[in-house]
């Protein structure tokens, strides 16, 4: 293999591949990138056995061929260069890399003992890359990252009509996004949350994602990428039922100001966290107290009507659940008793979030 | 107490404060901030019976009084405020803080258990602010963080004539700057780096800073801020004679590019790190080898006389060396066999910088 590229699209392709598939600390061959060099340009491919990738690139290839490297040292050398053009060639049982005068050399690995990347792209139904990754940026990070339990380490992407719904759990909090989705096919199933999270970094300015859906893997496709992913195994939840029609209290206020409020009362919270949330008429106020920190308590302008129910929550809890309702006035629809309250926008835009949030019992004083 | 003053001066002042003390995690008192309000305003003041600090600012005192609270939930409190104004006031047993509506309290802590915070400046020798300030960013910063051995986490500083030298060694390399002084009076002691550094950081705006010697203690004065420190045993270092006459080898290179050139590198090197320096005529190649990670070597161009002596270094070790070097020309002096490497800069200014490197074996092939 020989091959001259533009070094920063070499090098974010490897980026990409690298953060899309980490591969195994135990098994070098599955935390290698396959280069494959032919008369269209260079495809990166990756497979762990869980995750596949391919990142296609544009590059003036000299001498086709097919090597397997280690990603993340092929990844960091193409960060590091500042040079405009690189090559790879293959040199003995080295691939180097190539720039100005300077040489970088890999060992090649056993490509036969690779699985293989993915193939490329076929059909699917598509969404928007900026509205899933605007979705993904609260659902995705809603998801529980406990290894342990991994039924809450997933977000369910369900088609419902024309819409996406993207929906994850940690159990003590619940995102629901929706987004408008093609609707050509149907899909229901789990995937992990951390894959989608990185997705949704790299699709936030790309105008179309595809999803693909057999029976246990899920294919996305953009531009010159694509990622398959083992799904999880998702029954249990799909059939939670969410009773939240008992709102007695609703609130409407700046997001940013009650996120503002929320961290300095939070400073004076017990060992919980836990900060109150007391409904007035005109303002809601934030409290806090605790035996040891002092008490601390900051009213808020707010639209409140209803009743005066007024509930406790972990104050990073709250503040997560407040964070994608940036910029933007947020309402609270406030159920009695140790029953969840509903976060959604007052004017919501494409993608349409309700941010679910379980109360805790209030501070003691 | 009672007293109004702007929020952001307070907060600069608690913040400064407990950066300078951060105080005992077991003892309340001890990380504690005794604030003392009278006609001239408020000074903040900590004593962790190591180092002390007096921060003052100005205020409008309503009441005057002392009171001793928590040093950090104050900072964080102040810094979190967005109202331009803040009032604190003795409410019962709480110092209640307020701004528009809201009111964070914290508990009072008995005063009298205080050992007092320092008194204002008086007189001392002088160094300027930002001289000072470059100094200990690359002085500080090498001494040792191992508080198992003491004297390497200390700096030397030692009045010269009409300069003031600092030093500092962890064994493995060492920092010597030296900065203009007012040679009032003659000083030499070992003072410990981690306050040196942050004092370091508040005084890189400032005119002038003042020292004052006396027995067992270092106070440092600048503003409206006083700093005293018991200062460590530093007469084993006090006799240090370095032989660095014998370099056969001088090279000269724009500290940016070897910087660069030494990062990438460094990605192929062996377990312990190493990178080579081989001198040839018009440049430098640098090369590492691992029989895992591959090799790598990249040219640098340099002006080089004398020998060819080729000498390796731990790349950390020999990026931060080059740190106080970035937008200029350094000159590495290499002596033959396993001795140091002094870097200084090509054009020295105000700040006089000698950097000493140990080498290390070269990498195996």
């Amino acid at each position: 293999m020989d091959l001259t590229a533009t070094t920063q699209h070499l090098a974010s392709a490897a980026a990409d591949l690298v953060r899309l598939v980490p591969g195994k600390l135990i098994d070098p061959v599955l935390s290698g990138v396959l280069l494959t060099a032919d008369a269209h340009g260079v495809v990166l491919g990756a497979n762990d056995r869980e995750r596949t990738a391919r990142v296609s690139r544009g590059a003036l290839v000299h001498t086709e061929g097919r090597v397997l490297v280690p990603a993340k040292p092929l990844a960091e050398t193409l960060r590091a260069l500042t040079q405009p053009q690189v090559r790879l060639v293959v040199e003995g049982s080295r691939l180097a890399i190539r720039a100005d005068g300077a040489r970088f050399a890999l060992p090649l690995l056993d490509v036969d003992l690779h699985p293989g990347a993915p193939e490329s792209a076929v059909g699917g139904s598509t969404v928007s890359g900026s509205q899933f990754a605007a979705a993904l940026a609260t659902v995705a990070t809603t998801a529980s990252r406990d290894e342990a339990l991994p039924i809450f380490t997933g977000v369910r992407l369900r088609s419902e009509g024309d819409r996406l719904v993207l929906r994850a759990t940690d159990r003590y909090r619940m995102a629901i996004a929706s987004v408008p989705w093609s609707a050509d096919t149907e899909i229901d199933l789990m995937v992990p949350a951390a894959l989608l999270a990185e997705v949704g970094k790299q699709v936030a300015h790309i105008d179309r994602v595809t999803l693909q859906a057999t029976e246990n893997h899920l294919a996305l496709a953009w531009s010159d990428t694509v990622v398959t992913t083992a799904v999880l195994d998702g029954s249990f939840l799909s059939e939670t039922k969410l009773a939240l029609s008992d709102a007695d209290t609703h609130i409407e206020a700046d997001a940013d100001t009650l996120t503002a409020a929320t961290r300095r009362v939070a400073l004076y919270s017990d060992p919980r966290g836990v900060v109150q949330l007391e409904a007035g008429d005109t303002e809601l106020r934030l409290r806090a107290t605790d035996h040891q920190a002092g008490e601390a308590e900051e009213p808020v302008k707010a639209t409140i009507t209803g009743g005066r129910t007024s509930p406790s929550f972990q104050s990073r809890y709250l503040l997560d659940a407040l964070r994608p309702f940036a910029g933007t006035r947020v309402r609270l629809a406030i159920q009695p008793g140790m029953r969840a309250t509903v976060l959604t926008a007052v004017d919501p835009g494409e993608v349409d979030l309700r941010y679910i949030l379980m109360p805790m019992l209030p501070p003691k004083v």
